[in-house]
């Protein structure tokens, strides 16, 4: 498998290019608007043809590159069942994505959002924003639901093998990947607490907006890029 | 193998650390100063022995976490022939290192620095600032010579397999690998250049000096804390 994780720096996000060796098919995900030029490089000089762009929930902080890299490659876009209307593919737990030889078995961990999704590739699964690395996503807009999330990880993400790799779609300290036995042992949010007490940190968080959600939300909605007019 | 990549933003600087799962000895690359708490505290969680550090050169942009790494752990310290003699191990081209059952080759690969190594793990190298993803660190100070960089990539990194993966020590576009293959075909300071053409593009780049360059290179020759009194 080709693997190459990529950071945006101003939004913090990783987004992931994940290729079939033998047939150059591959998939990018969670794409970032400002980083499509750099993505769409790395794929010409890996000789790589983008057949998918997967995300894990319409983002806040960030604007997604999908709609472009669609409009310039042709790309299939999915994206969760209750996600932007603009996907050509909403995708539900349980559903397989074929990227070449290789397949991306979907798996529905709302929570941060209610469209959230997470995809697992044999031995790592990216997870969005629901699981980061020691702690997870923020669940305070777009039909954030703190129970909702607690559920996706504990009975979703946490019932992975326990060296399953967890990549996530941001890191805020330098960190680039955990494990599923890692955040079981070691997460604050996780390790010995109750979906109670969850629930409750959750509420009081009180974080202010992401800076681009005004911006983001409704602009990942069409996918990053202008609807058609009339 | 266990084997992490960690990023400090501030410096756009790569750290690593590799592990052996069964003795659990470990190994950290150019650490941060600034992240020393953080990297301790992974060690700790991932359960793992902290037995050297290695430094590929002594460097400019930020001050090095090997000192304070070494006082917390007892760690042995390593770094070329030519760096910091605050080192407890000065290692030349072909020395192994063994951290657990991990070896580790030195590579010399002088250039950006007259004391940079890299170091070859299996079918990955880390090349501190000699190779970077798509071009090579700047060869104007400490000693820099832009023909012994031409020939350090050429000769002896262009000389392993096309798909050893490159760890730089640094990355500004946020890519996080890239692989001898690539660079060899698409970077634009050596696919199909020249000797004599490399070393007037790095005599012409005229580059501002690092911000820590003052702070840095005297700290770093101390192995990142103040050299003891007397």
């Amino acid at each position: 498998m080709i693997f190459r994780q990529l950071f945006d720096a101003e939004s913090s996000t990783y987004t992931y290019l994940v290729a079939d060796p033998v047939t150059r098919q591959a998939a990018l995900i969670d794409p970032v608007l400002e980083q499509v030029e750099r993505d769409l490089k790395l794929i010409a000089e890996l000789d790589l043809e983008l057949t998918h762009i997967l995300e894990t929930h319409v983002h806040a902080d960030h604007v997604t590159g999908a709609g472009r890299l669609r409009e310039a490659t042709g790309a299939t876009l999915v994206g969760g069942i209750a996600g932007a209307s603009c996907a050509d593919l909403h995708v539900s737990h349980g559903d397989e994505i074929a990227v070449g030889g290789l397949t991306f078995l979907v798996l529905a961990t709302p929570g941060h959002t209610d469209d959230s999704v997470s995809y697992l590739l044999g031995d790592r699964v990216f997870t969005g924003d629901a699981l980061l690395v020691r702690t997870n996503g923020r669940t305070d807009f777009q039909n954030g639901d703190a129970g909702a999330l607690w559920d996706s990880i504990t009975r979703v993400l946490f019932a992975l093998p326990d060296e399953t790799l967890v990549y996530p779609a941001h890191d805020y300290k330098g960190h680039t990947v955990t494990t599923i036995g890692e955040e079981k042992r070691h997460s604050p949010r996780f390790a010995g607490k109750t979906r109670e007490a969850f629930i409750e940190v959750m509420a009081s968080l009180h974080l202010p907006p992401p800076k681009k959600l005004d911006i983001a939300v409704p602009a990942n909605r069409s996918c990053g890029v202008a609807p058609p007019a009339g």
